[in-house]
């Protein structure tokens, strides 16, 4: 934090305009930046049970190790750091991992050209960026169909006007109607245009990624984006034990100029890692940690990301299933094995196997969201949004999402045990006026306003009023709040001269790039 | 457990007609019988904390004490205790209650008359019980309507044949189709002839509480009742700082029977408490204590449950709100100050303000569940088919309840460090063989059937597959699963001279009551 901190590129004034907004579209006070917990984490696994499953993973990796597929200049890294290299199988001596692993920063902070919406990643502090990676989006109206890039402002749009929504995060849905060779240049572009939150680079080549540094740096400066993290970018392991070339260029590319990167095994279980829960956070801990100390080995001391995405599936269907209690024990004990290694970590969301934003959507969601807030996840993707197994963006499970985060927000924020948390003088009060109630004492009056969480979308009224009102149900009350939030968005002010220069690089990289689709 | 067990009434051979009827349900393994935690406990809150909220209770039971109204005989028992007793005012020296409740058992079982059924209450237990208390029922096909006794009979059905609800609870919902002071002894009988599971008594009247015993004694045999619990019944304080005179004779026929009692301050923060948690945590740790120990002044070792039901409400409507962070933080201290004084604990359940069974009912159901399930409770009234604030009980939310129910049961049988759940040798395997997953190894096939949980109820199918299926949301699921379920009850046996003199017992005690509606 001691870092020099550019001057925020064509902000307008906050505050005011912010508490205006909020009042506009859902009148709940917006909590405050990201979550800096303030309550206790849950962690049910024992020193010795986290040691079993550090040593197995020593033993795999040493044993079986891990193959890195069409990248010989990775392999010579590996061989160089003193491990053992056979074709694209590389074996790892019990220790060099974990010694590579050392030079990772506890937390880092990630620079959003508005400052105020800096996010810290890592300590006690949680970070929630919305659905990455869709190809499709679903609403009440036009249903289900491929996304565009109208669909990708939007839901930055969204996540921008979201206050519990602390990052514009990546690929929140594929626009499918750009060439995919030139579609990373929009998307990064619209995260930079769209809103003034921190954002995610494309990591589906490394001159995609390439790409992404270089507008980073025309938003920051050259000399800042070397010195600072401004980009943070998803590379998952192609579990079991594989790493391949595409991504793990990308993964070089961020480490080498000093971004960040999620490193980010993503498995179902029982397909691509043992059905039990111990056998796949072994596997996890091993690939993760040996592509966090690949970062280190392109750059000690970049920042790093130890990434889980576990999911279980069905044995009957194959198909991926969410909100199960297999996954949940996964996130609370990888999250404990990042925090003994002393990297930030990254899990969770709001994730769901549902086709509709229904009970089934919430049930899974929040069966993720708990362990996500209670395990100490850092940064937490797919917080909002996320609907059908990662398939598609929905606009309305988006709202419903961002309503329940701040809920996680508020609990984070703990209890207050001081005199006026006590409140034995409203006991008094209560007692010496005979009153039945709380109400009127000058306790009550004097917090009301700030006691409870309001929800912005939740339905709290009689039956009869909420009858008369047209029986709603949460996802059309969700339908109507996107809707506002878009109609009343104002874009963030960027400067001229650097959003005609952020398009003139666009106009022509663009040249120079296929029209195809992949 | 040492006492002597009665011969079962009239139950048939269980076992493998219960996995029949499951597999005829929803193809789930159940659950074997209530929840044994191994997991541990999210205890968010320090012993400096808990001994403020501690002495803050003592301070307020010395100072300002509680009202017992209408009930001569209450405070005499407290005056010969050493309170000190003015009017209606029993005002309580420190420590005195704290040192009547010494008596209180740590667990205790409560007797079903199918003894599989029977369970524990206290320690690392969690038992599951239906909703209390609504006037109306919902269901997708019939909409709101009132209750009737055969809405009754059915909720007492689905609970009998849900492998999640470890008791058939009390008031399902109110049968407003039988007269006020008639309908307890159909509601008793219901419990005993539709289900074998544990049961509730009635708490609206003292002479409604005997006929409570008078039939379980019918059930069990005297001499067992007055040694064994048989019933578990609901005592609300009557908030802040009142208990009432029916309440508690109630509370008096069941401690003298030596039948369980739950003493449950009923709050809604702001109104019958403080806005602030630790306000709200003192007055209901003050009126919690003070209703147990009147129970063990009653009869010393007379089982009896630590209960809250604590919510907050829109400061704007006055309307009562659920799923919010406020009161998942009173539950966690709650559980925590129960343990403390060695008390069994009740919270929590499936609590919602949504009038539909939608993402709304399920988020707000999720945030008390999870706090339910890490914070320990013991006893979870409302675990199935709470819908709109209590005013109602859903059929379809009953369902999708019960199958969130058996989510968490199988989260807190934790995870498995044997041999088998570390796997290596089945990474060996799936390396040895080149495999680019895991399906395939003797490993996955050995554990693949009970790998992982299967919801009964949740869409984990394609999209196609799940458009041509019609669409449906979990409402929809849920509603064609009662429907099945009560299609394919079949009572169990219930010994035809009981049953006789049962009913000969309620029409005798009908003919003496009167027909009102009060």
């Amino acid at each position: 934090m001691t870092d020099l901190q550019p001057a925020p590129i064509g902000r307008r004034a906050r505050g005011g305009a912010d508490a205006r907004r909020a009042s506009r579209t859902n009148q709940v006070v917006p909590p405050k930046g990201y979550i800096r917990r303030n309550i206790m984490l849950y962690e049910p696994f024992s020193d010795d049970q986290l040691e079993l499953i550090e040593n197995n993973a020593e033993l795999i990796l040493e044993e079986i190790g891990i193959d890195f597929r069409d990248d010989a200049e990775t392999l010579t890294l590996w061989k160089n750091a003193g491990a053992d290299v056979k074709g694209e199988r590389v074996r790892f001596p019990k220790g060099l991992v974990r010694s590579i692993c050392k030079t990772v920063p506890r937390e880092f902070t990630q620079y959003a050209r508005n400052p105020t919406n800096n996010v810290v990643v890592g300590g006690k502090n949680t970070i929630f960026a919305p659905v990455y990676g869709p190809p499709f989006v679903r609403d009440l109206d036009g249903g289900r169909r491929y996304a565009t890039i109208e669909d990708f402002r939007n839901f930055v749009k969204l996540a921008y006007m979201s206050p519990s929504l602390h990052h514009s995060g990546g690929t929140v849905c594929e626009p499918v109607d750009i060439p995919v060779a030139k579609r990373h240049l929009d998307m990064v572009y619209s995260h930079i245009k769209y809103s003034d939150k921190p954002f995610m680079g494309s990591v589906t080549a490394p001159e995609r990624a390439e790409d992404s540094v270089t507008m980073a740096r025309m938003v920051f400066g050259e000399e800042f984006v070397d010195r600072n993290c401004v980009l943070i970018n998803l590379i998952n392991a192609n579990s079991p034990m594989v790493y391949d070339g595409t991504m793990v260029g990308a993964l070089k590319v961020y480490a080498r100029a000093n971004q960040a990167t999620v490193i980010s095994p993503f498995i179902l279980s029982g397909a691509m890692s043992t059905v039990t829960a111990v056998g796949t956070l072994t596997q996890i801990l091993a690939e993760a940690s040996v592509g966090i100390a690949l970062t280190q080995l392109c750059r000690p001391g970049a920042p790093v990301v130890f990434g889980t995405f576990a999911s279980s599936m069905s044995m009957q269907s194959g198909a991926p299933t969410f909100g199960t209690p297999e996954p949940a024990h996964v996130l609370f004990s990888a999250a404990q094995l990042a925090r003994r290694m002393g990297v930030p970590f990254r899990s969770g969301g709001g994730l769901c196997g549902s086709k509709l934003p229904d009970a089934q959507a919430a049930h899974e969601s929040a069966n993720t969201l708990w362990p996500t807030l209670l395990g100490g996840v850092n940064f937490c993707l797919h917080a909002a949004g996320w609907l059908e197994g990662g398939l598609v963006s929905s606009y309305e499970k988006f709202i419903i999402d961002a309503d329940q985060l701040t809920m996680f927000q508020r609990f984070a924020e703990g209890v207050d045990f001081s005199e006026n948390g006590q409140a034995l003088e409203a006991m008094r009060e209560r007692n010496a006026t005979g009153e039945a109630h709380f109400l009127g004492t000058a306790h009550t009056q004097k917090n009301f306003e700030s006691a409870f969480w309001r929800s912005g979308i939740t339905d709290n009224n009689s039956y009869e009023q909420w009858r008369d009102d047209g029986e709603k149900d949460q996802s059309v009350r969700a339908n109507a709040t996107w809707k506002k939030m878009l109609a009343d968005y104002e874009a963030p002010v960027l400067d001229q001269g650097l959003d005609e220069s952020l398009q003139a690089f666009m106009v022509k990289r663009k040249e120079t790039l296929p029209d195809g689709v992949s």
